[in-house]
């Protein structure tokens, strides 16, 4: 006899086998649908979430009460709140995404061969995308946006504490689907159940997803790049480096260090770890530290540089790579630009790094031996955006160097086929 | 106390681990090789191939002597014979990748932003490959320098009948790589052991392969793509198509069906099934049927293609699913082209599909409605192929949709990264 845990993954299992078939089953029509029609549908979803913002509110009441009554954290809470101005702003963004170029059948690349084919790589779309988030309830709309102008369908797996905003906010995604005569399946709202229903995501639905995107804390992270076994665009921690040449202009380092780090700091882009060359120790390393203490920013630092500022605290070998995501900094000098790209190669997630320098020699270096996602030149890590790109919104910064790399946006979420046009060529 | 077995598989991951970490450690400087020393290395990997050809014919005796005993297959032993005149091939083929232009270090996009950013994205390497294949030994070569023109590290692992015949191979290109001063860890052939060792390279050897290429018959890739935790670039089978149309020229049909089944029968890009429009089969369904069975085809067909030509076989369900890498062919009457597009998303492996019509309508429709890598308009399938589009030597024809798809070549092999280049910018 099966026990009531057994009988409830049954359940979830062929739950989500269901929903991968559905998926799959939408793809087709999706992949299919003009541009004009995607256009129709995302327009149709912004103007039904404005229409429907009170019951989003409401839904949204439902999970804040829940989350407080669950002792959730303040961070988590204000990540979980909708406002009007929150609802408006996630209607602005699918319209934004209805506004981009439509990527499928974009002609990518095109030539002719020597014996007359004229052969051309056109955009398609990648299939069906499994996308798994935390708190933040607006992701629901953000993927399935992006997704449908990409021409994919996409299971939407968010957290269960957002399980009412969410659904909400699936309500109006679904409406302007069949507003546009697309089918609602195309985007599909997982309903809340245990964890399962993620490992079964992660499993594939019997290949029904073609990739996972997996948008949250490390934990999520790392629990789907260790069990999924589809292909994933893995959004891991930005553990950004900025780092100050002895050639570095010192009015622009200070000004760019502190907004790397203080801009936001609950960031991926946000900088975490400050080098800075020994060389100009002497003069760049206090006023940038004295500035970002002024900002309200603790620093932790190595040895040589607590000579310099005895005010920071001293750094252990676990600042060096970790991810503060709040207002501290970790800080080392370093011989040179070389030194720094050591650093930054055996520290960083390869997501963003920055390079304050005048010396274009360094710069080159910088640019040429660091393997990160993003790498900058006299501007803040924090410009690490898909909207800061020109990209229009994003789905996340992908660190990995499959497929996606750096922002994904519509075009990240694309495939590609060869169409290969004769006059009755055989091969000799 | 540890049985033999497991002191064996112990000392296995041990070797596949260290074998990892060098291939990681010899990734870097070889992503940075200029074009000049790259190219450099592959020329004197060529020469030595030359240079040892008595050593090398001397191992693949060995192999093949012992591929007799085995009592392998003689399409195997085929397979695995070197020639003076394969290794002149795989020489010269060598010598073309080291001809071509080097990928790495290319803008390939640039665009500035309004607030003066000005962004690149950048070609650059993937990083450590594992190419897993099994009885042609010059694959030791092609994968090898496709994969240092790159600039990646890759590890090879040889089918165990070709070990002696791989290894000689390989002392060239080590050969040519420390003739130009580059890290000989840069490609690494796996010493011949059990299967344990493909294991660990599907499990990543702890984070030091970035993807995994297989490059063999249905049961390898079936295995690589249930175990690998790793991405891979699956190769799977060709089950192409090749459907005439109403409105094809039949002379034309007739000479693309029976190159695109039987120029060679063994690869990948040739013509499993035809699709013949039932609207012309009172006129082209004999003729090219007949042309077939005249060049030696064996015909398995539906019932009604049978009531025209009862010579034919009767396909069963199998047929329409089966890779026949032989001289046979599957074939079906459908109602147009619609109705071809359903017959192929059904079966096809997502590979190759060619049409042959003058209907410009029924071309595009083909051409929009099929998810496959290529497709292809009154030219043969057979035409599949990295050199046949221009992009000179491919390490296979990928069937999935990431990364990379259709030929796999120099391109496909490398990831991008971006170079954002200011002037002092804050993000506001």
């Amino acid at each position: 006899m099966l026990t009531r845990n057994e009988r409830s993954s049954e359940d979830v299992t062929a739950m989500m086998a269901e929903i991968g078939r559905k998926a799959r089953a939408a793809a087709r029509p999706l992949a299919m649908a003009s541009a004009e029609r995607k256009h129709t549908a995302l327009l149709a979803m912004a103007d039904a979430l404005l229409r429907n913002k009170a019951a989003i509110m409401e839904a949204n009441g439902l999970d804040m009460a829940q989350g407080e009554e669950n002792g959730l954290a303040a961070s988590f809470l204000d990540r979980l709140k909708l406002t009007p101005e929150r609802i408006r702003a996630m209607a602005d963004g699918v319209r934004a995404i209805a506004e981009l170029k439509d990527p499928i059948g974009e002609v990518i690349a095109a030539w002719d061969r020597p014996n007359g084919l004229h052969i051309e790589r056109v955009r398609t779309p990648l299939g069906v995308i499994g996308v798994i988030f935390e708190s933040r309830p607006n992701v629901t709309a953000d993927a399935g946006a992006l997704c449908v102008k990409a021409g994919n369908a996409v299971i939407l797996r968010a957290g269960s504490d957002s399980s009412n905003s969410s659904a909400a906010i699936h309500a109006c995604l679904a409406e302007g689907l069949r507003a546009a005569g697309l089918p609602e399946d195309a985007i599909q709202l997982v309903p809340v159940t245990d964890r399962a229903a993620v490992g079964e995501m992660l499993k594939g639905l019997g290949g029904n997803i073609d990739v996972i995107i997996p948008r949250g804390g490390r934990g999520l992270v790392e629990r789907v790049q260790t069990e999924a076994r589809v292909p994933v665009f893995a959004h891991l921690e930005g553990i950004c480096h900025l780092y100050v040449d002895k050639s570095a202009d010192l009015d622009m380092a200070v000004k760019i260090a502190v907004n790397a780090k203080m801009r936001r700091t609950g960031i991926c882009g946000a900088a975490e770890t400050l080098l800075v060359d020994r060389a100009c120790a002497d003069t760049h390393l206090l006023p940038i530290l004295k500035a970002l203490a002024a900002a309200g920013c603790e620093i932790r630092a190595d040895e040589e540089t607590r000579e310099f500022y005895p005010e920071a605290k001293a750094a252990t070998d676990a600042d060096w790579t970790t991810e503060y995501l709040d207002a501290i900094i970790s800080v080392k000098l370093v011989d040179g630009v070389a030194d720094a790209i050591e650093h930054i190669e055996a520290h960083s997630s390869h997501h963003t790094e920055a390079i304050v320098a005048e010396d274009a020699a360094a710069v080159e270096r910088f640019f040429n031996e660091i393997d990160s996602a993003i790498l900058l030149h006299n501007a803040s890590t924090q410009f690490a955006d898909g909207g800061e790109f020109g990209m229009g919104a994003e789905i996340g910064i992908a660190t990995g160097r499959m497929h996606a790399r750096g922002p994904v946006g519509v075009e990240q979420l694309t495939s590609f086929k060869y169409r290969v046009r004769g006059t009755g060529q055989v091969r000799p």
